[in-house]
């Protein structure tokens, strides 16, 4: 165990989001990042999902700080839970940690915790790890790269970044120091993979600024903008070109809200005087001086741009003459959601701009020409793609190996839990620790139970039957009919939803389940009869094969039985 | 009444599958197409789900005949449950007959039905209308345009189609003929929008044969096509160069086999002596010399490709060297499953060939200049888009508005249950007729009720809590303490599927909610007590009342009342 590092990644490697990886050197481990994820879950009522933290339980001791790279909530999203299990220091920029502060407020958890702010060319040593914070650019602002020097060598961290060398908000990307590194010598480079997939370069944040003075030139009604609200460069954007237009911009939607509010607070938006109006001052002014700046781009029924597109959202309402831009690229899984949202659009007669037909949009992630610039710039021995899909893991690896002529053993492909263990010459994946992921109830940040997403999706998939027994047990026989409540079987009527009792078509059936399981108990010997947990697997199988001959479904049949007298 | 003609689209409009029409003139109606569509409530245990049919109730003694335009399941696979209703006598051309045949033969129909085979240029007069069936181009073979000569004015009902010159099997589109009815006179036009807002010409489906050529001329093991089973020109050009290769080809899936005889038998593929091999002979050929045709493009966990991909199907997985072409569009919301999909195979160490990198599929569908060609040839009055999301629709009005020189108001834009009223000079949408839709359980071809769904959807959000009371009449008093049983709700231990009984964390509140309810029904009043809705709705408003206040939870109570003694 002398002298080596173990790098161990929780989460966003093979999926998006989640992103957090372990770093361990002797007892000491920093924790980089802390995200969260958007699980295909959320019909069975989870909001969002986090690494299984319950691995850093073993390492309550060794911990020592937790250091974000940026405020994405892929990045930072779970830092609550990560702090209510260890609660270490924080480090992070400016802009991060007023998303941070904002996140932990909501959980009352803000005065409690140590969060240190760090600029650009910071120095931090934290036991044997020394980090330095360079300036990334990316479609957030204030993002960082990490180089973190380690006894065994130094490793970089990209966290999201694209090349840049003409960000909106601040400074480019500190290619300088980068390659300063790449000259001393970097062991490991863990790097961006989102964009692996995608040739050339990924545009610069500046790219879209001509196509929205097009369209605010050609555009003589309101104009609505949907992006995220975390695109601040983009945010900024639209303000200047609102400006510029003659045009006051009017922020909908709570996130974007909260955004403008903390970027403008902590001096990164550049808003005019008088900029900024609220809904009810965009009654006085002319179609041609409004902008919406709101949320909603991915077609969240709830965010404000579904909302005005199919109703009224506090006053306002998608119009004829309108135009809208959708500002955003289309999150994966959101595809139909969103074209079914351009159809209202389209219907209430505005006119739409999707990304595909104008410059509306540009990535925050590094393209494969991006991936040559950092991975020439800081020369690291070993490139471990990290941040994506294996899809675009495997393409980062082909596209390092083919067009940057790395050996097939120096780039190495990990796993969420996977152990690689660095010893400044061989990079192995020693162990193997299994990572769950955690369902999260936004509504009150509480955690769903694996096996209640488990049972939500089995009686989702073909309904429920409750089978009620109530036994004598003074006199060992059925102490009143069976009773069964079946709910969203096929074929089966239901007591209603609220309680309202309801017998639609086929009531016949719940009277001949109910014999069938009369005969069952008929059937069970007194040994069956007398143990509860033989009886109730008697009686499922029984009324399992019952409906599954009558209608040919397979519910979810759970018996209950009651022990009276 | 007299003299107009309404069309009333049951599915197909503002959405993707389900295509369905009717056609009436006076008391005589036909059905045009009769789609099924793959809807999101999959994970509520629906297969697919069909128009209400309904509605056909109305018209029973009125329709005439069912005509398809093709045999792809959004424009078939509704046939049973049409003929199931009104069995009326089918039209469709030879391939089209041969899928309805085995459709119809799974539902036990096949008997029962009059199914005339037509061939292009075949004109059917069916009471006041007179049919020509025209050779149209698409991904499938042995597609029609039709022709429909009504009272009022000719309608062209384009199904689904390119302006392929050179398909690879059978006679490239016939403008002659559609010319031939533009220069006659065409009252409207129901078009195609799937493409409208893709800019050019779909390119000829043997585009992609010199992508193919090159990868087999490439690959060195054995080659896996993962391709749509409805995709008969593919299978050829597939065959064709594996041939050229000196590759056997084997097929696997369920639905890639059944296409493959089908369209052997009936004459449309081309395939040599021999070619065709089992998996068992594949065993003795050399990795060079084999081609699997695969179902799964989409990434179904059952399908062929997903199950190569994660273990081993029918003796066969994926492995190092294997090259994996995947031959199809990526169907909106399969995205994330696809990409995971395509992990899983750069795992194995094969190597994949994607769409977006070679040209190895193309559309079927008009794009844009295709859409100029059609309506160019037919020269209708009226162009109705149909076939696609608003979006689509709404972008084929655009193009024909903008670049073909059409009036707004002869772009009549309608919706599924519009009744659309032509008279010759005049369209106009005089009715609206409300068509749901019906959910289908393929396992036994059920239908599922809206309303089992539904149940379903909010059970599957936050779980279901059922309460049992049993109460006795002679005494007016609970005969037994309440009893709660909860499955899929966060922070309550559930009874477990299966029977097995488990008490998790928490098991607590199980018994305080239980005395919630006590509380609840001593603060009854003995009319509320003695009227069982009353009773029930009252002790479901404090239990909703107790779970949220103590988990935050809001699942759907049931509250069942035994009536004892």
């Amino acid at each position: 165990m002398a002298n080596v590092l173990e790098i161990i990644p929780l989460g966003g490697i093979g999926e998006f989001g989640m992103n957090c990886t372990l770093l361990r050197f002797g007892d000491e481990m920093l924790v980089l990042d802390a995200g969260m994820g958007f699980p295909e879950e959320s019909v069975y009522g989870v909001d969002v999902c986090i690494p299984d933290f319950e691995i850093l339980e073993q390492y309550r001791n060794e911990i020592t700080a937790i250091i974000l790279t940026h405020g994405h909530e892929d990045h930072l999203g779970a830092l609550p839970y990560v702090l209510k299990k260890i609660n270490v220091p924080v480090y992070a920029s400016h802009f991060t940690l007023g998303l941070a502060e904002s996140k932990l407020d909501e959980h009352g958890l803000l005065g409690d915790v140590l969060l240190h702010r760090v600029e650009p060319r910071d120095v931090v040593t934290i036991g044997s790890f020394t980090i330095e914070f360079i300036r990334a650019s990316h479609s957030l602002i204030d993002c960082f790269h990490l180089a973190i020097k380690t006894p065994v060598g130094t490793i970089i961290h990209t966290g999201d970044y694209k090349v840049d060398e003409s960000p909106v908000i601040g400074e480019p990307i500190d290619l300088r120091t980068l390659r300063r590194y790449g000259q001393e010598g970097v062991l490991a480079l863990l790097s961006d993979s989102t964009n692996a997939t995608v040739p050339g370069r990924t545009p610069s944040e500046r790219a879209v600024i001509p196509a929205f003075e097009e369209i605010f030139a050609e555009a003589k009604g309101r104009i609505i903008v949907a992006a995220f609200a975390s695109s601040i460069h983009r945010l900024q954007i639209v303000l200047d070109v609102a400006q510029q237009f003659n045009r006051k911009v009017c922020v909908l939607g709570r996130s974007m809200q909260k955004n403008v509010e903390i970027a403008e607070r902590l001096g990164y938006l550049d808003i005019h005087d008088g900029m900024l109006v609220s809904i009810n001052d965009t009654k006085h002014l002319a179609d041609d001086q409004i902008v919406f700046l709101v949320t909603g781009s991915q077609a969240e029924p709830r965010a404000a741009l579904y909302q005005m597109a199919t109703q009224i959202y506090k006053g306002v309402t998608i119009e004829e003459g309108d135009t809208v831009v959708l500002s955003a690229r289309i999150i994966p899984g959101n595809e139909r959601a969103i074209s079914k949202l351009i159809g209202f659009i389209y219907k209430r007669g505005a006119n739409i701009i999707e990304e595909k037909r104008r410059l509306i949009h540009v990535s925050g992630h590094a393209s494969q020409e991006d991936i040559r610039i950092m991975t020439e710039a800081t020369r690291p021995k070993f490139v471990v793609p990290i941040h994506g899909e294996y899809r675009m893991l495997f393409r980062h690896k082909e596209f390092v190996k083919n067009h940057l002529d790395y050996a097939e053993e120096n780039i190495v492909l990990i796993e969420n839990g996977d152990v690689l263990e660095l010893d400044g010459e061989r990079a192995a994946i020693v162990d193997k620790r299994e990572i769950k992921r955690t369902f999260i109830d936004e509504t009150g940040f509480e955690e769903i139970e694996y096996e209640t997403v488990r049972e939500r999706k089995k009686m989702a998939y073909e309904g429920i039957v409750t089978l009620f027994l109530s036994i004598n047990r003074t006199t060992n026989e059925l102490a009143a009919p069976p009773q069964i409540i079946a709910q969203g079987v096929r074929g089966f009527p239901s007591i209603g939803i609220n309680g309202v009792s309801k017998a639609p078509s086929g009531g016949a059936i719940l009277k001949d389940a109910e014999l069938a399981v009369d005969a069952a108990i008929a059937g069970a010997s007194s040994q069956t009869f007398k143990d509860p947990t033989l009886l109730k697997e008697h009686v499922r199988l029984e009324l399992k094969r019952f409906i599954q001959k009558e209608t040919g479904a397979r519910p979810v049949i759970v018996p209950v039985i009651r022990d009276l007298g």
